[in-house]
């Protein structure tokens, strides 16, 4: 009856395949590396959508629209940012399509030509500049605090749904700032934001650190990220934040006049997440039963099936489900009732556990002699007969439990993979093995480039809250201020 | 100390760029017929998105996201469709730059050609329906009632902000039904619901119809349509359902098993509305003063201004203040508090009449005496001094009139701009003056071209709630069954 998952002993990467495709999340399409966001999947987007706009809106930011476009000449303003982007761009270079000599179709107008190429943003950091140099005159047009829900493309080689695509769905924060203090504590402010989102509404821990030189967004002199441990051991990072500097505003002459009547260039930062994050919460949570949902970002959080045998029960059954669909309503609980009867409560089971629903209730004419119901929670797999009574009030705090335990289940995860290595055999057999590991590292590129060759491991990042321990770089014995968080990562 | 608007009468046209940025709605990129929405206009945008959407959801829509790129096959599979679109895309044909040999930037790399073109979407009819041939077998998966908002390019050459723009965002319904009739219903429920959109929250008369064929989307079989009347009496199409038949399913070889298991191919909708609704809602109600928006679609529908001098007057002010709002709020109302000492009531007053918000509450320390407040309604000017007592009560009804009052002086401007031509010379004075004109037609494509060039009307569309008395076309003499509503239109 069930439609059979690969288990993730089986092939990890298969069962995350099967998950995104059976519970509906996600497809390919038939344009390389772009997706199609399933209803199911985009419901999951739009609740951590109005969650963290609701949090962006709380810390002053305001939303935006900036043009899909961005001239060629733009992008190569900031020298560190075109060298990281320009690689994998999508290059529009022509206006319309003709009628083909042959009849056969449709070809490029070859007279059509742009005479400056656009590309299709991989972020927009240039074009928003270009702007904000209108926007900006004088330190009372700062703090500029913008952000931006949008898709971008980048040309990914190797894609995987969610996880890596040619276009994705994010939001971008770009903010404009008087001095270096405030655009830093922006930056780590918002970082800061991410791992609260992380943590309390998608049930996922975070590390927060700082990226290593070699791993920082192009064009930043800071990139601050968060670093979640999946279920195979190997990192995913989830949502970076970036002090620019001056960069930008150099590149854009981007200056505002300051109280005492001087002209200074203005300090930037951006910030974003996207729909990987998808993936992050799929991978943290998910079993082999399918996917496994917090009830904050689930599309709808309980699920109440009817089981019966012919009309008359069905009108007993059915009278009685609707009063409890009203009443979890009315305390605010999301809920579906399925009463279809083109399937059987036994499809609809296999159904619901796969898509992750937090809460199942069923109610058959049993229950409704005993004045009871039964309910069985996705994240542990229990289920229980329960009165009837303030049944609303069970479900709420049910709910509460199922997200707090899913922290805790992912966090127990996480501590029983972080790891300490002395060593470099130690580091090398604890990367082989997954997980986080924290070593001493000397500081340099080639020491980090060395240690990715040599493993497949990176950085993930230097963490801001750890022991400033010194030691000894366990690859090339040199003086280490403090231990660096390593991972092989997605 | 006001900024000085372009008034209507002295150049319409400059009159709305000067709203579209005094205001701070959107202005132009440096991408050639893009823009930048800025956080004024957005918030506006957002706050139809959100009504628009519980509309979607309430009438059993789901949301979706489908890629940003069509290969350009895909396009050419519906014949008409291809033809509408072809002239006026995006394409792109290479996904990578690299350094110019010359050292000075960045250049296309022409060894990434793509094998085959992709075009930035202008619609995703092509996209979807090669999507839905995956997601439809039986007619259990009937109806699918999907939506997806996102941004759209059509290479416009004659660009206006909000009205007409290379880029601009929209929603697309994109629907699939197991029979015409079912599909029929869908098309036109969904016009419906945008004439309730555009008339109970935007505030703006709308007159509903069918498209002449020559004026329909390009691949469908009936286009209905809701046409505005502006105050230069030019006409705006605000929104269009579409009937596709079975020309995309067709094109797609999408079919589905009936209940008796027959292959038949499946019937589609499609159905839109842009930005574009935002320059509809500003020429609908703004005044020579500025913006006036509709309290259900203003960011914030009342800004409070304290009055006062010196810091013992701003301590009591402010405390009065900050109770009116907590007030307002309480009743869900949505409020700016401006109490920046950088800038004078004056100023304020200004700004915030020229950003059309409804209703300015101003408070000083002879108010408090009074135990009184001055409020002034944006779409009449009109301002009065009341007591303070039940102030969220009396403001909750202020905002229900201007609300109604808008919509009724726009519905009155039409009725006054509505005119019936009995004859051809009756037609063209008329259609010079401006405004909505009702007049015979014989059906044909060649009169219609010819009324076109002969005066620059179009028919907006065949009311569908018009009498169906018969008469003779007003340039041909030829039988006309019924009138058809003509206006030179954006």
């Amino acid at each position: 009856m069930t439609k059979k998952l690969t288990s993730r002993e089986e092939n990890y990467s298969q069962w995350y395949n099967d998950i995104v495709q059976e519970a509906d999340l996600a497809e390919n399409s038939g344009v390389r590396g772009c997706m199609v966001i399933k209803p199911y999947g985009y419901a999951i987007w739009e609740k951590m959508q109005s969650q963290l706009d609701k949090m962006f809106k709380e810390t002053g930011h305001v939303n935006a629209y900036f043009p899909l476009f961005i001239p060629k000449s733009y992008l190569s303003k900031e020298a560190d940012h075109v060298e990281g982007f320009a690689k994998e761009c999508a290059v529009v270079t022509h206006y319309r399509l003709k009628n083909s000599e042959d009849g056969r179709g449709v070809v490029v107008d070859p007279e059509a030509k742009l005479e400056e190429e656009l590309i299709v943003r991989p972020t927009s950091e240039t074009i928003i500049w270009d702007t904000y140099r209108k926007w900006i005159q004088s330190y009372r047009d700062l703090p500029l605090l913008i952000n931006q829900w949008a898709n971008v493309v980048r040309w990914e080689m190797r894609t995987r749904l969610f996880l890596r695509t040619a276009e994705f769905l994010w939001q971008e924060g770009h903010t404009a700032h008087s001095t270096k203090e405030e655009a830093i504590d922006e930056t780590k402010k918002m970082i800061g934001i991410y791992a609260d989102f992380c943590q309390n509404f998608m049930g996922m821990p975070v590390i927060l650190g700082k990226k290593s030189d070699n791993e920082r967004f192009a064009g930043a002199l800071d990139t601050y990220t968060i670093e979640a441990l999946m279920q195979d051991g190997k990192a995913l990072q989830a949502g970076t934040s970036h002090f620019l500097g001056q960069n930008f505003a150099k590149a854009f002459d981007v200056k505002y006049t300051t109280k005492e009547g001087k002209q200074e260039h203005v300090w930037a930062t951006s910030w974003g997440v996207t729909t990987r994050l998808i993936g992050a919460l799929i991978m943290t949570h998910s079993d082999d039963y399918g996917l496994v949902l917090p009830p904050k970002l689930a599309p709808y959080q309980v699920v109440i099936i009817p089981i019966y045998k012919g009309d008359d029960e069905y009108q007993r059954v059915n009278t009685e489900a609707l009063k409890v669909m009203k009443s979890l309503q009315e305390k605010g609980i999301s809920v579906k009732y399925d009463n279809r009867n083109t399937h059987k409560p036994g499809w609809k089971f296999a159904e619901y556990e796969l898509k992750g629903v937090p809460v199942r209730l069923a109610l058959g004419p049993r229950d409704i002699d005993n004045g009871t119901i039964e309910i069985a929670r996705r994240d542990t797999l229990n289920k229980e007969t329960s009165k009837i009574v303030n049944i609303a009030s069970q479900v709420k705090i049910l709910l509460n439990n199922i997200q707090e335990n899913m922290y805790n289940k992912a966090l127990d995860f996480r501590k029983n993979r972080t790891f300490t290595a002395e060593s470099k055999d130690e580091f090398v057999s604890l990367i082989d093995e997954g997980g986080f590991v924290y070593a001493h590292w000397d500081g340099t590129e080639q020491t980090e480039e060395l240690i990715k060759k040599e493993t497949k491991a990176t950085i993930r990042c230097i963490p801001l809250d750890s022991d400033k321990e010194e030691g000894v770089c366990i690859f090339t014995q040199k003086p280490s201020k403090q231990r660096v968080l390593f991972a092989k990562a997605y």
